[in-house]
């Protein structure tokens, strides 16, 4: 099948280009490369059975330049992965712009093509931003969603813009609400953060808030394969599904003295304090995956398994060991 | 206190301005006329409070233009009233950008002004729409949220980043998601559509659908009461409620015979067939508004008596008796 994948030279595009060409089918890439890389595709520009077109997303003059030519000539598309997307919750929060420019008309945009050029179906890298800050635990049929950056609103933008969607042209669309993810060729994050922060300053390791908020944690292999089993087995016209550990998330303290011992620098901590990293940043959330479950699907690692595996790959990329 | 009003030309936003006019407030109106009307006004601008800028609130460089200088020279804007949006449904479903534009990027824009300017807190016209097509009773907590229009989804895109305008600047927000609303100076919807059509052809009268779509609705006068209960009451930083009857709605037969009464014409009434009267249309929903009633309201009229009320008023307002 043809496959059409946006964000393709991020961290999770990527790996998700790999997984799909692994399997056979053949793959249209695209990103503007403002945070993916061309490393991220050594191993897919290996194959004849990728294609890669660098163009912003968000503008629908360089879609037409870049993107009409190719989809003319092309099959039909079977799913469009849309995983372009501002990665930088914290810049958002300053301007907005950030977020309604790469997060939300990157998709307003991709279904606008994907209706020109008459493709399937749609999956989307949605995120538990969506949901805000409360107190309860994240399940899909929770309301209202109220996030609290423009990061999660525009995810939740293009979320409702997708089922209407569905209702117009498209035959069917998965949205994933991602937990963190964690994992090599990682383009930001806490984990990368972290590294980068102790390559600089390797007596001393400054981190964001108190230490105290935790997450639920995703190895990036382990998501790939989640969303290509929900992609399989799902039946809803619009399959949304959280997706994540079964555990309640890995601490910011125990990913940062984990890297710290990786490192063997021996350095100390030193927090920042307050009960988040930034604003916009939700603390602590506990994440319902009983849906996923009653799906057929158990993730194969918890939070902690999966930081620490993305802890030993992630050093061993930045050179920290 | 100072209050901003947009889409104050419209149906809601001229009965809101007169409203607030009537309580003393200060009013600055604007609107792009593309919907609304100079009569509509007629009442505002008789008293000095009210000042009305035309303006097309999803162009920044217009805002900047027309409204920069406005807001430069005045007091603080208390609460901004944000009416502005496309409201023709059907039009949205057929060219997704007439929403992104006049039902988002007016939120979008009206924002950055209310974060230039220091407006304080942020009230806004969402609607039912914004909760798609399901079987279940349409309450505040339901999720997942999945609209089925672009109209819909833009209206949950604006919630969303107003949301998360609360968490960097405003002080407050009021979401209310509106039924259907009827009553004198309708620029659109139901009944004026029908009416409208009666003129033109006394002897028949063209019904879109079977009939058999049910809504609840709700008189202007009722409503915008209500908003102002919500916005004196609620205490919640983001405070989202339904409005609405009590009841189940109205049937479009229903309506469409009472047109036919309150006429005189003895018109036939013709069906289209189809459960809906355009694709984006939810056909029957249910409506919880216990969130209202324990806050302390009640709406005065039931969706029939609403109705009615607005038949005999838009009936003389375009002529029809
Ligand atoms: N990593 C996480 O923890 C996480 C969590 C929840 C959701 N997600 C979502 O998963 C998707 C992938 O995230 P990621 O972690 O791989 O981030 P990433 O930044 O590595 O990948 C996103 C890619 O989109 C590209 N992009 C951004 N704006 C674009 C535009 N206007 N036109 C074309 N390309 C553009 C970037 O260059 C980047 O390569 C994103 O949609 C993200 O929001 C990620
Ligand atoms: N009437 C209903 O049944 C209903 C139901 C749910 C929600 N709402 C919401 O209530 C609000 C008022 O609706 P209404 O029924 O009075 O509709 P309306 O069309 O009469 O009023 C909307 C006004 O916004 C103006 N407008 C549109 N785009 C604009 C732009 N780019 N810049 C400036 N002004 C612009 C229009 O000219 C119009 O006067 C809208 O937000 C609507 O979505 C209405």
């Amino acid at each position: 099948m043809l496959m059409f994948v946006t964000g393709a030279a991020g961290f999770i595009g990527s790996h998700l280009v790999d997984r799909l060409l692994a399997m056979g089918h053949q793959v249209i890439g695209a990103d503007n490369m403002v945070r993916g890389t061309a490393e991220n595709l050594n191993e897919a520009n290996k194959n004849p059975a990728f294609r890669f077109y660098e163009v912003d997303l968000a503008n629908s003059e360089d879609v037409a330049r870049v993107l009409h030519p190719v989809f003319e000539k092309e099959a039909q598309v079977d799913t469009v992965w849309h995983l372009a997307a501002n990665s930088d919750i914290a810049a958002g929060v300053a301007d907005p712009g950030i977020d309604l420019r790469d997060t939300f008309l990157t998709t307003f945009q991709t279904l606008a093509l994907a209706r020109k050029f008459d493709m399937q179906s749609f999956a989307f890298a949605s995120t538990s931003a969506v949901y805000g800050e409360t107190p309860e635990k994240l399940v899909e049929t929770l309301g209202p969603l109220l996030p609290i950056s423009a990061y999660g609103a525009m995810k939740l933008a293009s979320e409702a813009i997708i089922s209407a969607a569905v209702e117009s042209f498209l035959k069917g669309a998965w949205i994933f609400r991602f937990p963190n993810v964690v994992g090599s060729r990682g383009t930001h994050g806490v984990i990368r953060d972290l590294i980068d922060k102790l390559l600089k300053e390797p007596g001393e390791l400054e981190v964001l808030g108190n230490g105290e908020q935790k997450k639920p944690y995703v190895h990036v292999h382990d998501l790939v394969k989640t969303m290509l089993f929900i992609w399989e087995n799902a039946k809803e016209k619009r399959a949304l599904y959280n997706i994540g550990p079964e555990d309640d998330g890995a601490q910011v303290s125990f990913i940062a003295q984990s890297i710290v011992d990786v490192s063997k620098t021996g350095a100390k901590l030193r927090y920042t304090g307050g009960d988040r990293g930034w604003v916009g940043d939700v603390p602590r959330f506990s994440y319902s995956i009983d849906k996923l479950t009653a799906l057929g699907w158990r993730p194969a690692d918890g939070s902690e398994g999966a930081v620490r595996r993305a802890i030993v790959e992630l050093a061993a990329e930045r050179g920290l060991v």
